[in-house]
Order: structure tokens, then C-alpha cells, then sequence
């Protein structure tokens, strides 16, 4: 087994900028410890902080010249994009409702674009980026980080060949603890904007996190909604947004199932998990014990598929940095999204042929838009009543 | 610590007759491992077959007496309520569409009823059993077996107790693997019956093990579904009935929730859990582990609680017949619904007070009749495109 | 498939007398709740107690004539023995030191005899009781339960059918928390005579639990071991034997291995683990979870299998009740080795021929002594310094 | 909480050389990556491979100016020790028989050292680099990598802080299954230089997966082992070292227990685990799932503490980058060993005085040569028929 592990310094970097993730920030750390990993990004420039001297100093701090630490994401997208050595990519980290309007700016600068999840806050900016994006003809990765995890990319791969069959049934779900108190209330910065319908959207719970639920399910299972019934809900009086989604799905190709989120659930951290049933076999897996993924067929005993085992297959070895039971998590995923970003983003600028089957493993701005308008139709439902409604992407429905 | 291993021979055993569960029928030996654990019970008569010579011959199997072998229900009910020593009460095994006509054969004798479930096919039978039941002051007991783990009551006490808080969500969940394949089309008995509306009602797979979910759900949280917006569908081309169902809750109290049910999902055998939060802990079991409980209190790490073992309630230490870590099962469950039946049953024909506390543990006819208003419920919600339903039942209703 | 769950109640019940096991005894009652399961079992005669008067009242309360109630061994085997009606096996559920004494007893009085383990407190009383059995064709059934698993059953089977191939190593480990107080100094009655070298022999952990380790690796393995080197400690100051035992064993036919002991390790109540690996696959059970065997074929993923589930063998299906993930746990195990206990004393008292498979299965009082042999050969080796010290009991070193 | 995940790309980087580690090597790749992750390494200088081609190739790879790639490591040692600008630390990442002479020749030229384990494959090397290191007043780190989970971390502080009370017993255990075939002997490269006794040392299996459970096992527990009473084997007929090692430890402070390993096993890729047992508590970590720590109080419910969680301590928090259940793994923990080595060697380097605390952490000299020590012990013992070998190091005698 030849391992991912493989050096990549001799490879000429892509060129990134951050908009977003100064001192402070959670995610934007996030993103930079993914990058460094396989040394294949360069972070030059950023306009990291709508506060300058919070700005100015994180720029320091990552090593970004003076120069190109700019005080508003407009600038930046200027000012790189008439230098000769201007970023190839901006990596957007910003509160979500500043993801279509950051996003927007460097796509009109004909800048490609790694953007934070959700795509946006409305629907409305997420087909405009789908539509600018193609306009322009940019590469735009979502960071749905989740499906950089090896064995979630083994799991599709094998729905994909036909070892469930045809599928039946698909669940994701997302389950937390950390908002089971009233912290948005007393303070906690994080938990403020997350619960902020001002700053996070129209449901707290899917933006946060139902999203990455939602976009697991599709992901693993190939599979989009078609409809959802949905109930959503507030556990913590006085919350102004929702912190727990039951939702029914229908999902496209015949297949049923659920999304559930919770933020009010003691006892569980980031408990992300999916399960699908095919005729012929299930699968299941939890970002949890990410590089387990259990395996049954009908008629036989389950296994336990492990990263870099004997059952593991080219989907996940070719994203494997260790041997089995050294485990990779979450850093080792979203590294992974990185590096794939970095080789389609450099193929596209260098006028190669896409690589079909590696972009298809990668989240794009309709990936993006399909968690958005996956949040929208479960808030529709919730608000009339439960009732069934659609929930595909116009432009998934144009296709089909 | 003492256990419940306490000998019961010197005591006098109720004397008991079994309807179905001749040679070949499946539930009617288990309730028979079950009723022997303890030694509480005596077989004493029994209408075990439809078939004559079936009916003989298992009754000369299980040593009951030739004139206590009777060839129909009708003639049993009357002949044991004849006899001095006759039946105290009556074991229904039977295929679910005769549980309520042999009940009320049996109710109107003047013999307690031990029923397996779900209580009936229909709402109307279920309601008319309750009002039966109460209108000749009889016990009857509905065999919901999981109700007898350990861990499960204790559990149930947890929540009461208040150690979950208000609770904000309720979730049960019974899936198994073994109608994936069409096996109702090829002459499996047990599977055609179970999927054949004349005698499995309604909907299978919530008659069959959806009403295990949610009871169990029930029993735990002590709430029972107020309303409910179903989604039910049939896996398996060609089959009569539904064979899965996802169907979103709102229970009782405020709490909101989800029970599934599957019969068509590989991996799983009888996967039958329950999970609770509360504002201020969760807890989570799982019946293929049935010494486990898990408990989360907010800002604390989870503990498994173990039956018998140093976080073990008094709940739980009254019906653990081994030290932690011999496990008991499935057996042990049920036989202790036997023996808290038998408690409940000998003391009401002494004209003793009732044990509120026991018989609160012991699912009767409203709990049965309020697993037959669930389903009722549910399908009612699926034909009408899963808009919410009330599922409350009426005794219920009247009663708050 | 089919349950095991036949009634047998129209069978000829064996009938058996019972030493030791009256009121406030643990292991007596545990052993009626496993001989009535399955209705195999009669228990008609007793001297349950050296106390007279508990004694009597233990009878009354399990329906024990009073005529058959003796107040000692000698006077039950000789009376029994005359009786046309009398006992056909002795139960055994004394003290460690009066096991082997009241075998003799019954053995010489030409009663077959189920002991509990282990077989005696010295080797040299067990080597008279392999010797005597012999002499008077009496069967002897060790009650070393654990071999009674349904999935240890299939575990041996397994191994002896070559899915393992050449074994290499050999583990069994037992260990518990019970004695990590000194609670045998405060009038903790059980812990009291387990630590007692008077009542309990030269080694308190291996003989309580040791044996059952050991036992359990041998079974599954269809090894003996050859030689040991073993490290027994005492945890906590005062006690008056040992309560750890770190064993190392050369197994028969080469493969290597450890037997581990505890009573002073918290966080583990009865926590009995076996794992054997071969060259061609690995295999491991857990007391804890006994439903479930996990076997790793080399090359291949691990599977977990399930009692009664799509990788249970015939071993294990002959033994099953329930389907599968309908639990079974220790009593069903043990009433597992009655019920192969009634089947064997009956045939061998009707003087039919043995069914060697079958006798295979049920530990016997050479398993019995082989145990007490590992026990004095532990206790040797660590008094030599941990010395290599033989470990295989003269029958079968004759044998081989 | 506040992550570790402060970016630290305006620090000062340590610069480092690599000896070995050229392309196709896999243990440096890992270094690598492990380096890269906090961004406070700069990776300069190496005598990456024997084979000129590949040193120079894999420099260039590696962004080396050619001119700091070396053909021999005393050349590098030479040079780079004449450089202003030279490497501060080595990092040696050669065959195990290399280690000491690499060490010495860098140690000699005033640098300090970063080596992979084992320290060196006898153990008066390993004397003679602990004398070495002393006598020049150089750092010297071991990349015993697993002291650098965060979850071993807070083990390590919980049993120091007396969560345990006096120990009673440590047990080690490394189980593989990767040499279960005989395939050093069929050309696989890692395979056979790791059973040839001229380059691995006298026993294969504990040099090298063993020392990691011996030193996690002193890491966690905080102590040595006093005296090893062992049983190596060699389960693939043919193979020149052995692959299996079962062994007996008295540890300093009183505690018993066992170090296992093993290389066929089949079913364990890389499962390493440690188990601490005191008079008040138990805890348990698994390699394969480490951001889990089981613990157990004496007389309450085991829990499970995740890192990053409610129940994570200081220990742990400090190399926390991700919340809770984003699991971090195997690179995360080798990382934790670079960031503190850099902190370590450029404060050394400073003139500053040691943050005694953080070095305690840090796997130095003494520890590689505790682990030296501990596999002569074990073969000694084995040679000598098992017999209790001494097994602690000359510089801890002394200091006793």
C-alpha cells in the first residue's frame, strides 16, 4: 500500500487569500492547520478581520506581507487581482451571511473560491452564486469538510458500485450538546451569531450544522431531496432561532428517510452519523470513530471496515496518509478537501481537462446551493404545517 | 445487594391457560421460558391450535391435562370459568387479529387477561377492550416485554425522578433485516401473516415492531404522542403492507420526537433503542446490549450504567437476578412481567389494595390500546400526506 | 431455523437432590434458575444448609418433601440410594472444601453428580475423584457454566473445524472490582470465605475465577495447558490470599498465551474475556457481551457474530432459544449445560450409548481437575520465583 | 476553552536536518507531516537516503537547497554544525541499528536530537548516548509518539494527581497482525529489515512495537519496570527474530503487571492500549480510538472521557487543537511531540531556563534508553527460562 503521504514541496503552491479567521477565530485556524499539512497551499494575502488592527496583526502573525493585508474583502479582490503573483483562490471564512457577497466579489474578479459552509444565507444568493459561478466559469469549493474523511469517500464508492443495490432508505444526523444552556443569552460569542437569524439565516440548527448532515446523506448516497416534511424547534425558551430539526425526506431515485439536528442534546459532542439500506446490504458511519465504517450485507455478518485495512478499497487509500489504526480525523479530512482543491484549481487555471472523478469528490457552489435549499424547504414545511415540499435545486431539476 | 432469585415454589402459583402457541408457533414458547424462570405460574389449560390433533398434542407436551384441552376459545373461557380450580388467567398467543375477540371472550367470564400485542388490529376493538375491561374490573395485562428490563425501569425512574430535567426530545427506533428480501412471497409463514392486512391490520411493520418503539418510548419518558405526521412505505416491491415507517412525534409535555421502524434494513437483527433528553441530562438504551444504560449529564462526561452494578437503582436491583456482568436477556425481561403479573393479578382476587407502583410498570389494556391508537394514527397521517394527526387516545384525552 | 425452546415438560423430568444452597446462598438459587428453564430438571430431596432449621425451611419453600430433607450429605446419599424413586444426580453447591468430599459420598453411593466449580480445593482430592468416577462409571458434570454460551460454543466448534488454522496464542482473562476494599475484613460474608485458605484452597483468584479464565481457554481452544509461570499478588494489605494472578502458559500443542486474574479492578464487575489467534484468523468473546463473537479472518475484515444471526453455526443454533439480538445471557447459558446434563445422566442411567459430541460439551470432572491442576501448578511456579512449572494432569499426560 | 490552534508562522522556526527518510522511506514522510502541522519546524538540511540519487532527489522534493544535502550524515554533522545558519536539531528517522551512531555524530557536533524509537538496538549504546547527551548538555527527544495524545496526556496527569490512588496494576499490550504471513521472507522491505537481527536488533516484536507499550505504559503510570520475567516466541516457522512476546513486569512503587506484543494476531492492526488499576480507580486507553479515556472510580459508573469534552483536564486541553468529537489522531499526537520539542530546544538554546513540566512530557534519552533496557531484560529472561531479569536503568538506580 503506497500511502498519501507523499511530499509535495517541490509542487508550485496555489495561492491563497482568507477573508475572515483573525485572531479569535475559530474556523479560519481551522482552515489554515488543514492547508499546512500536505504543503501544498500558500496563504499570501487576507483581509482577515473588519477590525484593522485585529487585521493588520493576524496578517503578521500568519507571515502575509503588509502589503497585502488589506481592510475590506473589496480591496483585496482589486488589488490581487491585477498583481501578477495575485492569488489563485480566496478561502472565505466569515460569518455566514457575508459567504454570497464575499464570494461574489472575487468571482467577478475572476478569482476562484473555497468558501466555509453554508453557501449563503437565502436561497436567493445561492442560485446567484451557482449562476455567477458558471457565468464565469470558476472553480468554487464548499468546504463540507466531512467529505474529505477516507472512509466516507469508501462508503460512497461502494453505494456508487452497486453493493447496497438499490437504495431504500438514507439517514443523517447531527447531534450536540453545546447549546443545551441558554449560553447565546449570557455572552458566548460563538453561540450569539450562531442563534443571530440577522447573521445566521432562517434556521440556526440546519445552517449550523443540519447542513452537514444533509450534505453527508447526499454525498454518501448519491442521492438528493426531493421533499421534506419538516419539524423544527426551539428547546431553549427565549432562543430566537430553532436548536433541534426533525425532518422526513423523500429522497430522489425512491429512497426515504431523515435528517435530525439537535444543539440540546447532553451527551453528544459532534455526533454526526449516517446510515443507508440498500436491498442487498447497509452501511454506517460516525464522524466520531471516522475510520470505522460498518458494513453489512444481507445474509451475512457485519464488518467493520477499517481506514487502510484489508477491506478498504482505492477510494479511501488514496486519501490515507497511515497505516490502519493509526488514526487520521478531522484535521486529515478537511487536509483533504485542501489538496484535491488545490490540484482542480491549479488544472483549471493551467487550461487542463478536469479530472471528473476527483471533482466529483469535492463539494462545489451546487453542492453548496443544494444544503441552502435543503434549510429552505425544511423551514417552508415546518411553517405550513409539516406538509410535504419539494426541496430539489432548479438546477438539479433542469438536469433531470 | 439482594437478588431476585428468591425460590417461589412454596408459594401458590397462578393457574393460567394459553390460547394459541400449540407445536411450531413461535411467541407462545417464549411466554412459556418465561412464566418458568420463577416459578409462578402453572399451565394448567389451553385451546393451543385451530388444528385438533395439533391442539392434543402440544397440550400433551406441555402436561396439561386431556379435559383441559379444549378445541376453541369459547368453550375454554366457558368450561375454566366453571371449574372450581379453573383459570385465574388467560395467555393470548394468538395472531394478532384474535387477540381482541379472545379477550373479550375471556373478559366476559371473569378471567384476567396476560395478551401479547399489540392489543388489537383495530382502534375500535382496543377501545372496547379498555372499557370491557373496566366495566368487569379485570386485570389485563399487554405482554409489552421490553418494559421488563432492569434497565429500562430504571431508566423510566430516572426521568421520573427528574434526573433528565424537563425533556425536550423522545426518540425510539426498532429496526431489523429479515423481510429485505420477499420472503412473504415465497412461503415464509411467519413473514406472510405479519404482512397480510386481514390479519396483521393496518400497517405491518408498526403492528409488528413499530408498537415496540413506541411504547418502549412511552414507558421511558412517561409521555404518551399527542399528535404525529407519518411516512410509510413499502420496500419490497409486490408486498401488501408497509414494511417501514419514519414518523415525526409530539409527545405529551412538549417534548417532540421521532420513531422509526424498519423490517428491510440489513445489519440489523432486533435493534430495538430508545434515546431521551432533557434539559439537563440524556440517556440512551439499546435492547441488543440490555445491561447498558447510558446517562449523560449536561457538563459531565457519560457514564454506562451497568445493571446491578455501583450506579444501579432501586429500579433496576428489584428485578436483577445475577451480579453485574451476568447478563440477563430477553427471557429474563419477560419473565419478570410474569412475575409482577402474577403479583397483580393474586392480589386483585384476594381483594388486596393494589400495588400502584408495580402495576404502573406493567402495561395494561390502555397502554395497549394506546400503542393501536399510535399506528391508527399513523396511517391516518401517511393517507393524508403526512399532515400532523392527533394520536392521543380518548381515555386519555378525558383524563387531562 | 429452529429454537431451541421445545417444551419438554411430557419428558421424563431427571431428578436430583441438591448439597448446600439454602437461604442466603448465591450460587444455589443460580442454579435452580437454571435447571427449571427448561423443565428438564426435578428437584425432590436436599440437605441445603448445615443449619438445621434453614435447612427445613429451604425445603419447604422449594417444595421439597420433608421426609427428603436430610440434615447431612451422608444421610441424603445413603437414603436417596435406597429409594426406588431416589435421586439419579446430586447437586453440588457447598463450599470449595466439601466438594470433593460429598462427591465422594454420592459417587460411592452410585449417584451421578453436577458440581459446582471448582472441583475441589487440592489436586490431590481431584485426581481421586477422576479415579473414583472411573471406578464407579458414574458421569460428573463441573458447572463451569461459561462453556454453556451459545457463542462459545461456536467458538470451539470454530476452532476445531480449522477457521483459525495452527493456533499461536491463547489468552483468557477474568477480572473484577469486588475486592478492591478489604471488604473480606468487614463481615462481608462472601468475601470471607473466598479468602479464606481453610475454605478456599492456596489461591482465592484462581480458584473463584482463575479457573473460569482458564477453563474458558481451554474450551475454545481445545488446548491444556502444558506448563505455566505465573506472578500472584495481593492487593490489598492483610488479605490473606493472593487476589491478582498474572499467569503466562506454554498451551498443548504449542501455542503460548496468559491467563489473567483480578478481584481488585475498578471499572470491571465480571469481566471474563477469551481470544485465540491462529494463522489463518483471530477470534474474541466477551462474558460482558455474549451474544456476540468477533472473528478477524486474516486478510479479510473483522465480523462480528451474532447469536442466532447469518454467521451462527450449528453449535450454536442447537443451543439457541431466541432469535437472534433477543438477548440470552448467563442463565440461559447455564441452563444450557442442565439441560445437556439431564440429556446425558439420562441416557447413561438408561444405558443407552453416549453421544460423545454432545458429552464433548459439558465439562466434566476431567476439565474439573484440570483446573484445580493449573490452580496448584500457579501457585507452585509463583513460590518458585515464577519458575516454568508442568501443568498437565496425569490423565492426560498418560493419554498423550 | 481556547484551542491549540494559534497559528505560529511569526515565531522563529527551529531548523532541523533529517538523516534517512529519502524517498520510499515511510517513517520520515510521517515526521514530516507532523512537522508541518503547527508550522513551527523548518526542515533545512539531510543526508535523506544511502542511494545518492534518492538523498538528492528527495532534497529537492523537500524545497533542500542542494547545497545542504548531504551524501553521508558526518558530513552533514561537519557542516551543518560550521553554518551560522545551521540546523539546531536532527531528526533521525534511520533504520533502528543507525540510530546511535547518527546521535552520537550529531551530539558530538553540538547539536541537538530528535530520534525515532527504538533509542538504539543494544543497550550500551543506549548507556553511552544517555552519558553522551549529560556530558554535552544536549536536548535529546525520542519520538515515543504516543505520549503525545492528548487523552495519554490527561491519563498520565490523573494518575499523578492521585485520581487512582496507589497502583496495583499496569498492563501494556500492542497487538498486530501484520507478520501473521511469512512475508520478510517473500521480499516486503519494512518487513524484513524489522526481523533481521543485524539491523533490528535482538527481538524484533519488542523493539519494535513492544517499547510502545512498555513506554506508555511508564508514561501513563509513572514508573519503570523493576524486574521482567519473559516469553518471546516466534509464531512463522523460519523467521530469524521473534514475533510474539509475552511478559511479566514488577514495577517500581510495588504494581504488577504485563507488557504484550504482538505481530500475528490477526484482526489488530495497530492496537496499542494501556490499563492502569489503583486502589481507587481504573482507566484504559485504546491507540485505535484515542480520544477516548475510560475511567472508572472505585464505587461509581465508568465513564468516558472524551478530549476536548466536560470531563477533560489541563493535560489534555493545553494540546487540544479541535472541539470535542472533531477527533484528532495519530499525526495531531506526533505533532504535540514536535511543538514541544521546538519549544524545548529553542528555549535550551536560549539560555532559558527549562519549563520543567513541558519536559516531563517529552520522551528524552533516558526514556529511550528505559526502553532499550526493558527489551534486554526481556530476552535475558526468556534465555534464562523465564526468570525474573532486573530491568531498570543503571541512571535510575542511581538515582533511587
Amino acid at each position: 500500500m503506497v500511502y498519501a503521504t507523499a511530499d509535495a514541496t517541490a509542487r508550485e503552491k496555489l495561492r491563497v487569500g482568507m477573508v475572515g479567521g483573525g485572531r479569535g477565530a475559530f474556523i479560519g485556524a481551522v482552515h489554515r492547520l488543514a492547508m499546512r499539512l500536505d504543503d501544498r497551499i500558500a496563504l499570501v494575502a487576507g483581509a482577515l478581520s473588519a477590525d484593522p488592527a485585529n487585521a493588520a496583526a493576524s496578517a503578521a502573525e500568519l507571515g502575509i506581507a503588509a502589503e497585502r493585508s488589506y481592510g475590506d474583502y473589496h480591496a483585496m479582490a482589486r488589488a490581487e487581482a491585477a498583481r501578477p503573483d495575485g492569488i489563485e483562490a480566496v478561502v472565505i471564512v466569515t460569518p455566514n451571511h457575508l459567504h454570497a457577497p464575499v464570494a461574489t466579489a472575487f468571482l467577478e474578479a475572476g478569482i476562484d473560491v473555497i468558501c466555509d459552509k453554508p453557501l449563503s444565507t437565502t436561497l436567493a444568493e445561492a442560485e446567484d452564486l451557482v449562476a455567477l459561478a458558471r457565468a464565469r466559469r470558476r472553480k468554487f469549493v464548499v468546504t463540507l469538510n466531512n467529505t474529505g474523511y477516507a472512509m466516507v469517500r469508501q462508503a460512497r464508492e461502494m453505494v456508487a458500485d452497486g453493493a447496497l443495490g438499490r437504495l431504500v432508505a438514507v439517514h443523517g444526523s447531527y447531534i450536540q450538546d453545546w447549546l443545551t444552556r441558554p449560553i447565546d443569552a449570557e455572552g458566548h460569542k460563538q453561540a450569539e451569531w450562531r442563534t443571530d437569524p440577522t447573521r445566521a439565516g432562517q434556521s440556526a440548527v440546519l445552517a449550523d450544522i443540519g447542513v452537514h448532515a444533509y450534505n453527508l446523506a447526499c454525498f454518501v448516497s448519491g442521492r438528493e431531496a426531493e421533499a421534506v416534511a419538516a419539524d423544527l424547534f426551539t428547546a431553549v425558551p427565549g432562543r430566537r432561532l430553532d436548536d433541534n430539526a426533525h425532518v422526513l425526506v423523500r429522497w430522489s431515485g425512491g429512497a426515504r428517510g431523515t435528517i435530525l439536528a439537535s444543539q440540546t442534546s447532553p451527551g453528544h459532542y459532534n455526533d454526526l452519523s449516517v446510515r443507508v439500506y440498500g436491498e442487498k446490504a447497509g452501511l454506517e458511519w460516525h464522524a466520531t470513530r471516522p475510520e470505522e465504517l460498518r458494513f453489512a450485507p444481507y445474509g451475512e455478518e457485519a464488518r467493520t471496515l477499517i481506514r487502510g485495512g484489508h477491506g478498504s478499497t482505492e477510494a479511501s487509500r488514496r486519501v490515507s496518509r497511515m497505516p490502519a489504526a493509526h488514526p487520521e480525523g478531522y484535521i486529515e479530512a478537511f487536509a483533504n478537501l485542501y489538496r484535491d482543491a488545490a490540484d482542480i484549481i491549479q488544472a483549471h487555471r493551467a487550461g487542463a481537462a478536469a479530472d471528473a472523478a476527483q471533482e466529483s469528490l469535492v463539494p462545489d457552489v451546487v453542492q453548496g446551493a443544494r444544503g441552502v435549499r435543503f434549510v429552505a424547504a425544511a423551514v417552508e414545511s415546518d411553517a405550513a404545517g409539516g406538509a410535504w415540499t419539494p426541496a430539489s435545486l432548479a438546477v438539479d431539476r433542469d438536469a433531470s
